[in-house]
This record gives C-alpha cells, structure tokens and sequence, in this order.
C-alpha cells in the first residue's frame, strides 16, 4: 500500500522529519512516499500561507506521479482537503480531522496545544466544521514558531509541557491534541510525562488510511467530491487542468 | 492483539455473524474474541432493549477474563460506551460513532439506512451527541427487523438497497452508513451495487481500535473516564463491584 | 394519584430521604411510593455506575406491583429516562430536565452545584440533550460524595454554599440547579442563604408529574416511546420481558 | 393562590374562553384572575401586533391591583415575558414556553400546528431561544385566523385535525403542540381525535404556575431579572414607572 | 434620501447626540430625520424598559409623517426591529444587527463593551439570533448608566477603554463593538487609543440603509414580513391600526 | 475611493461583466479596478478550482500596484477572504457574506439560488461559518454553468426564475440570494419578475465596502488577522513573500 504523505509547506526537513513519524507508525506493507508543494511558503502560520499551501497540496494531489492508495494532508490546518478527496478517488485524511476524531475516542473533552497564537482561530474552525467543538475544551496557543519545532530544543518541549498542563486543568479535559504536525516527534515524549493520551494527528491519520483502504474503503465519487469538471486553467496552473 | 467484541444483546447466531465479520477485516495479528452478555433481549430496538443492553456491555468489560487490548461494542445505538471506557484502560469504539467518522472522511454529507423506523431518533441522538448532526443528512428506517438480518432474504437485500437509493438522492449524500451491526454481511455487496461507500461500522471499529492499539494510545484514565470508584452493588451487579 | 419514586441507586437512607423530600412537597391526594432497583450500586458517580442504574430503573418501571400515574427518576444524571418512557404509558419525569426547566423559567441563565467533578460532564450532555446549554452558564463540581449527603455535616453545606456563591458570581447567574437527588434536604436552606431560587429537581418533578396527570397527558405511544416489541430475554432479564 | 391570567390580545371574548379553560383545570385553592391590556390588537398576528401587546403584557403585571402569585401569558408568542418577569417577583409562565417543556416530557419530538403560516417564524425563534428547536420537528400554520376560533366551526376543527395528521406522519413526530392561546378549548377533542398527547400551553403554564408557587420558586430577582431601575417615563407609560 | 432615524426612548438630548452622529456619517444626499417616541422611558436598561420602547419604535415607524425611504433603531436592543419591518416596505436596520455584520467583516471575533452589567443577556439573545454568538468573543457589562454618556466625562471614557482592552485580551478578540447607541460619539477617540476597529452601530446603520437604498432593496414583503393585517386596536393604539 | 474587484476565475469575460455590475451600484466618487489571478481556472465549479482561485485571490491582493481602499472578492466561495483580509489593512468583503447579510437584514429567511448542485455544500459551509444558516432555508443547485451566464440565454433566465419561485415557496422564504458573481446582471430583472428582493452580492459587496471606507473602518490589524510573517517561500510564491 503506498501513502502519499503531503507537507503542504515547503520545507523539506519538515517533510522529512514528518513522513519520519509517519514511517515509524506505518503497518509493514505500507509505503510512505513523502512530498511537498512545489511553490509556497516554507511553514503556515497564517490564513495567506495556508491559502498558497492548500493551492499545493491540490498541485500534488494532481500531479502525484503514480496513484496512491491514500493521501495524507500533514498539516494541521487540513489545507485543501476538499480539493483534494476531488482529485483522487484515495482516501484522503487530514491530520487535524484524524487527530480531532482519535481524540474523541479516547476522552470525553481535549485540548488542543498549538503554535502561533493566531493560528487559534483555523482550530476553531475546523472544529467546527467538523462538529468538533463540543468534544474540545479549548485551543491553545504556545507563540512557539513552527519552524523552531524541527530541533526541537528542552524549552520549547518544556514550553510545550507547561502548556498542556496548563490546558489539562482549565479546561478539565482528559487528552491532549498536537496541533501542528511539527510536533510528531514529542508525541512520545509528552505523553509519558504527562501521563494522559497525547495525540499526533500524522499517526492517527497514517494509520486512518491504512485501515480505510484495507476495508476497500474510497473517497466518494457521487456528488459534492466528483472529479472537477474538465476546464481551461490559466498559468502555471494549465498543469493541472483535468 | 487481542479485541474483545461485544454484540450488546443475546443472540448467539448474530454475535458469531458479526464476529465473522469483524475476523474478515481483522489484520494477521489480531484475534477477535466475540462475547455477549449473559442476560438482556436478543435484539435491540428500543430505548428499553439498549438501557438493558448496556448495562450488559458493562458487565462483558467488567468481567472479561483476560484484558483486551481493545473492545469493539457491535450495536448501531453504542450502548454501555461511557461505561465501557471507564471499566477498562483499553480504547473502547462503538460502531456508530466509527461509522460516522469514516463517512464524513469519504463524503461531505452521508445518510444512514436503519432497521425500525422507531430507532432512528437513537441514531440522531447519537449524531448530535457526537457532532456529526451536520454530516448526517439523514436518517432512515426500513422496518427491517434487526433478527431478520441473520439470514438475509434477497427480498431484504433489495428493500435496503431501495432505502439507500432514496436516501442518497433526497439528501443529496455521497456515503451510506449502516445502521445496525447486523447489515455487516451486506456491506460489500451494498457498495457494489449502489457505487458508493457503503460504511459497515463493525468493520471500522475494527480497523480503529487496530490503529489505535498500535499507536500506544489508551483511554484516558484522567478525569471523565476514570476507572468507577470503589463501592458496594446489590444484587446480581455486586460480580461487577470494584 | 400515585407517583412511582425511583431512586436509581440502591441505597435504602437515600430512598427514604428522597421520598421524604418528595412527599413534603406533594399534594395531599399524592401518594409517593418510593423503590429502588433489586441490583446496582449504592451512589452514582460513574458513567458506570449510571449503565447499572438505568437498567435497574426499567426494572423498577417494569415490575412495578401496580401502574402508577406518573413516575419519577430521582438521580440527577436522568438514568434510563427513555427506557420508562417506553415501559409505562404515564408521564415519567427525570430530576435533571425538570430542574432544568423550572431553573429556565424562573432566570435567564443559572448554575449547577454537583457532587464529583467527574460527573460533571454528564450534566452537561443532558443539557445539551435537552437544549438547555445556553440556558446552564456553568457546572460545578464540589467533590463532596453522594454518600456524604446522607447525612450532610454543616462543613457539607457549607462547601455547597461556596460552590454556589462562587458559581453565581463567576457565571453571571440567577440560580442554582442541585445537581443531586441527594441535595433535596439542603434546598431550602440553601434558598434562605443564598437569596436567590435554589432548585431541587425531585420536587420539582413531582409538581410536574401532579400537572401531567391532572391533565390527563401521558407518554406518547405514538412513535418512537412506543411499548417495546415483545421479544425473548435472558438471564436475570428474562423477568422484565414484554 | 391568585393567578394572574393575561390575555395579551384586547378581544374580551378570547380573555374569558382562555379564563375559563384556565379555570378548568385549576387546583381547588386556585383563584384565575384574567385580564388583558387596554390597550392593543384584537387578535396578534404579526410582529407589529405583537410589538404592541408585549407593552400591554408590561402595563397589566406593573398596574396589577394586588401582588398576584404567579402571572401566566397566555398568547403563543410569549410577548413581554422578560419585561414581566423583571416587573413581579413571582414566577410568570409563558405558555409557549411551558407546552415547549410538557411536550418535551412526553415525546421524543413534537410538531406545532399554529394559526397564520406568517406567525410559524414567531414559533420558530422560541423554540431557538428556548433551545427546543431540536424537539420541535416543525412547525405546521392552517391560516385559521386567530378570531375564527372563538366561536370555533366544525370545519375549523376539521382543519386542525387535518393538519396535525399530516403533521405527525411527516415529522415523525409523537405528540401535538397547539400554536395559540385560542385553541385551548379544542384540546381534549383533538387529542381524543388523535390518539396522541395534544398540548395547550394555558392548560401547563397553570399547572407549572402552581407548582413553582408550591414549591416556594420565584422569579430571580438577582441579576439579569432584578427590578428596572427607577426613573421618568414619558406619555401614557408614565403610569408604570418605577 | 430620507432616513427615519429613531432613537427608541425618550431623552431629547440623547436625540439629538445621536442624530448629529448620524448626520457626521451621511451621505451628501442623505437627510437625517431623528425622532422618538411620544411614551416610554427616558434610558432602555431593562427588558421592561425595553418592550415600553418596542412599542414606541412600532408607533413612529407607523405615524411617520411622509414614508421615509429607510429606518435606523438607534437602540443596542434592536427593538421593535420586526414590527418596523412589518409596517414599512422601506429597510429598517438595527444598530445592533448591523454593528455585528460589521465587525464579522473586519476581524475574526470581536467583543462588545456596553453599559449595565444586567442588559449583557440582551445582547447575547441578540448575538444567537442573528448567528453571530460563535463571531462574538464576549459581552462585557461597564454598569455605566446610559443617560451618564449623554455628558460624556473623561472618567467614563477611561472606564469604556480599560473595558475594551481588557476585552481584547481576556476573549483574543480583533475589534470593539460599542453597546449602546450614546456610545456613538466617543467612537473615534476610543478607536484611536485602542489601535483597533471601534464599531459604533448608528454609523454602520446609516451607510448600510444608504447602501440598501441604493441598490433599490426594500424589505420582503412576501411572507413574514407582509403588512400586518388590518384589525381593531384599542386604547392609545387605536391611533395605529391597518 | 479605489476598489480593488477580484474576479477569483480567469475567464476575462466574467470579469468585465462583474466590473460592469460593481460600476453600475458604485457611488460617483468610486472607482472600480477589475482584476484577476494570473493562474486558475475559468470558472469555479469545485472545491478543487477553488483552492487555485484561493491562492489567486491572494495573488491579487498581495501584487496590486497601488493599496486600495477596498477589497471585493467576486465568486460566491468568498475564496481566498482570510488571506486577503491578512494581506492588507483595507476592509475585504466576500460577495456571499455580504449577500447573506443584506438578506437578513431584509427578510425573516431566505433561499440561495446556485449553479452546479455539486456548489451547494460550498454555500452551507459559508452560511454554517457565517452563522446564516438559520437564516437561510434552503440551497437550490439549477445546473446552469457557471459560463453559461455570461451570455445568459432567455431559457437560462427562465430556469433560474423557476428555481427561484419553487424556492421561495418550499422554504417559506421572504427573498433569493443570487449564488454566483455571473448572475448579477440578472438581478434586476429577476427582482422585477418575482416581486420579492434579490440580492446579487456583487453589487452589496461594493456598497458595503463603501460604507466602511466611508467611516474609517479597516480590517483588524490586531491578532487573527495580522499581517502575515515575513517568511520564504517557494516557486511562483515567492514574488508574494513579505
């Protein structure tokens, strides 16, 4: 089974380090086969970078060389989700919507501990898009840089500690969400000391894919995620007309 | 791996049907341990039915003789969840709340097709319960008995597909889930013949609490979930006693 | 009239609190017979404990010697509240949504004031359930244990009058909600206190239960509280069969 | 106990049918002293009319002759509830509100079958701001103007009847709200009719009064329901000021 | 153009401050003709003083001497935003509703800053019908009288920052929306300290009744909003019949 | 004043025909700047054209020459609205948010009338984000294409007239939303046909910008929609990097 794992911003050892994580959770027979944007910036941390990088990941999702058996979209936002279960008929699993639904399994209320502060309001949205806002108790934000996640230091996991404690109390809940995918490689880390489900949306999502295509299981094709209709695309985008 | 499947009521022929079901999705590894409790209807479809049934859940994850890494509760209402998820330190997945999940990852909207229209305000109960009221447009009943599942006429094979053909197109959705643990055996040939997913939630429950078990995730022993304190219980319940 | 008094646990001082509580308040043609289930735990702090109580709640409606005009489900998680529905065809009221209501019509927002912190969730998926969670602007737990109210100290009432002072003033509220069968004893005094209305639900819901049936409303058999379908039972069970 | 009865509508003949029904199922010690403004429309079918009997409803509870007990508002729109409540310290019940709550007690869902389609809207953003939107499965106008049920024909009944049939079939619904103040004396025919519950509104907000008077309840006067502050008024509202 | 610009109590000076507000924001064709009622009080602080006002919102929307070609209710209440509708074709916008739209297209959440603690309940009512309660971050009550920002001191406008500020960091909001229409005047000073948008909703009202009239839209009346039917008023209102 | 106009597809015909509308409704001191991505597709019928048209959207914004004074985004999505709203401080209006706006603002509720049925869970989206959904009472898909308006033939007329009048009927709705950028030049004529108003969001869109600038109101520069982080990025990106 081959997982198409997209890092919708562009830098590569962010790419790495994640599709790192993904392979460490992956079955046996599942290949992980990494990818990035060709353009767009190199981590999102606002509405304007995650417009550029929803636009990528719909590049990627058209352009992937060999169908995939599955997409994943590993960047908390779920940018271009919608674009992408169209371009594919995979399955295709954002790593927020993934890590929200593992959550609710687990507990009865989460936190979710993120970056940048502003970065809040995309969380709350998705949540409630995905009718998740009942089950998560409150999003925090830490104002740790996306980027300073990738060597990761002592204070920031300890930064990032501090505030799961912090949200675990406030918001009585009983689990913690990571809301960027930069900080899969704690997930270990934070759960033994915190004692309470610590939650990484890329290994829940790697592991979504893995199970939805075992039960044959595809992304449906009738209706609002038929294939785009066949249209002239101006630009660079002229690559990726259907 | 080892998961402990419970069918909710007491009918053995459906407990071994759903539970070759569950085997047939199952990954090499697993083992699938079917159980149902040792009192309560042989089929579920009314709140008086499920308030026994759950109470029979309990007691099938209180008195499990060796711990699960995982327990399944096959019943389209998740009876006995909270309870289930406090008795035990496993993930616990009822297959509604797996089957909602894993439509609203294939489809922007899905329909339920039930057995006893009278069962279907449990399924919006649960829908709103779970947030994915906005997902589910809508639910429908068939007046299918749940015990006329267990050996499946073609008549009955083609009263549900006619109920999901309405479905998709009154409610403008793109997925089916079924709504009774029972329809497992018709899944496959449901999706052939409508050219949709079709969504059987025993085999996603099945496939969930694989994904989660491997993941080293656990439900959540702070807060909500935690284990029941320790106290006296009368009667036939004092086996279940802390 | 006679108003079948559940109380869900089985603790025989708390039945006959309970029902000392209710028959202060009932009209003099009333008669409270009060019971309990034959099994389940003597308090409910658990979402374990609640699947044992609301089965012995449908047991008690079940087997009652005679039927009775209306019931009464006195633990304030509202156990097995559907069940009855469907078992009887008189009115049956849970403590929960009757407080709810009378707190609804009586201020713009209240609080509620309950024992274990952990149960405070389950307080607010019924008023969620019942469409009252913009009308609650808080929950509270005080950790004071069911049991501890049998005979309530007056450092127990004293820590239930901070809980409310502090809740009104945080939340903003008119009232307070008891979340606790146990509590009705303490209501009035709390009331004096507090100077603001302090609702207990098992007096609340035998005036509710008076009205429906002087009004000659029953349960609807109309739909979804229709008597469950006749079916096989096992075990301990098979005594509540239809 | 004295019940203030007000008719928010200025039709003299509708405030002594609603009395008399009021009077119908009133406790023995009951004293029903019904009343209407001196101001205002006949009959309140729109928002206009009700804009201007919603002052009226203001006018009688600040110019009442003796404190009443408990103020019940008997017109579908609960018009000046919140003005009422802050103006006595007694309980008020609106009967909307109050056939929302029995309703809700007696069904899993319910549908309303009101008088002029144009007045649903009213009924609608109650049952929102009540939070029963989602027990109330619709809402069902007959455009029999409200007058027309005074001296209610039989083919006026025959309409009710037709519509709350239709209403039950295609809602799914277990009982029957009646959507005006005027169609309380045709309860008991519809409902013996109809063979499920039929709720009207001035029938339970007599009961629900009585019982909170019981119960020793009262209006909160702390908060968002204290008395208005004093000060001038200008005009004919010179009379209620503070 | 001709805007009927009501103030809904009875305070001439706070007329006359907010007509001038209005009249500062106008376009050149734009005339200003504010008015109020000839009853009700002379400041809305309570839903009693509120459902008086309604009322008198209703009468000069009906006994307007020439039909304008817009209304603005300069009242943070909205009130007697239906009835206008109902009895002028011409658009009739809120203060508050529009105030709302305003702020949701300038930022992602905003706060309201308004004056007694006790009217907060009738913005938050305002805020869930008109949707905007998931946009607004939090209601916050300064208990500065209304009729103390006629003469606007250097306190109380220190008093209404610290509150804004402090409601920009409390709720991580992006903009202040001023709760109460005497507020209009101090709007640019306090946008000006804040460094953020200040709302005042007599400035949005007019330019969005300018802009309605511009493009020729003029309120619905198919339906809800159709006149009200002609029918005997009595008392004082008899001047207000159809 | 210097409105930016973005037309988010790149079908250069379109965007004539919308800069056309926006001059026609525009104030006399307005000037309208067409303009559109130098990438995408020619129409925006799918999620997947959407997610180009986003990052176009933000393309323009981040490029123009000179600041406007405004922004309008002129594809019913509103794509790319965040992201603009960062990418510059003057105030950003999506055509469908300012038509849900101007819609309740004049009607009880309305029904949105669109193009591609596969659109319409686009709409329910925006009006879910937006707050509108109970608002709006329905979503109606015709199937036009969305190029098929630009010369719009009368049996296109005719059919959109249609799915209007059975819209306004089956919804109980006071006024039509129109659900595309291409169909404003039909809104008048549309509006005269049906009697009731229609709303072309374009041309309330360009007001309502007006009316912001007109008071000194700019997008939140404080939290959520800060100016984006200076960062790298990749590819074509990079002539946006700030």
């Amino acid at each position: 089974m081959k997982i198409l794992l997209i890092n919708p911003n562009t830098s590569r050892g962010m790419t790495e380090g994640i599709a790192a994580a993904a392979r460490a959770v992956a079955a046996p027979g599942t290949r992980i086969v990494a990818t990035q944007p060709t353009f767009g910036p190199v981590s999102i941390e606002s509405h304007f970078d995650e417009a550029i990088a929803a636009a990528g990941v719909a590049e990627q999702v058209r352009l992937a060389a060999e169908p995939p058996d599955a997409v994943v979209i590993a960047c908390f936002g779920d940018p271009g989700l919608d674009a992408a279960r169209e371009a594919t008929s995979a399955p295709v699993i954002g790593i927020a919507e993934a890590a929200f639904q593992a959550a609710a399994l687990l507990s009865t209320g989460f936190s979710v501990v993120t970056t940048m502060t502003r970065t809040c309001v995309m969380a709350e949205r998705l949540l409630q898009r995905y009718g998740m806002h009942h089950a998560c108790r409150g999003v925090h934000g830490t104002d740790v840089p996306v980027l300073a996640l990738e060597d990761c230091s002592p204070d920031t996991l300890n930064q990032l500690e501090a505030a799961a404690r912090t949200a675990l109390a406030r918001d009585r809940s009983g689990a913690i969400v990571l809301g960027c995918a930069g900080m899969a490689p704690l997930c270990r880390t934070l759960g033994e000391r915190l004692g309470v489900p610590v939650i990484d949306g890329v290994a829940v999502a790697v592991k979504w894919a893995e199970s939805l295509v075992s039960l044959g299981l595809r992304t449906s094709a009738h209706g609002d995620y038929a294939p785009p209709l066949p249209k002239p695309m101006a630009g660079w985008a002229g690559a990726l007309r259907w």
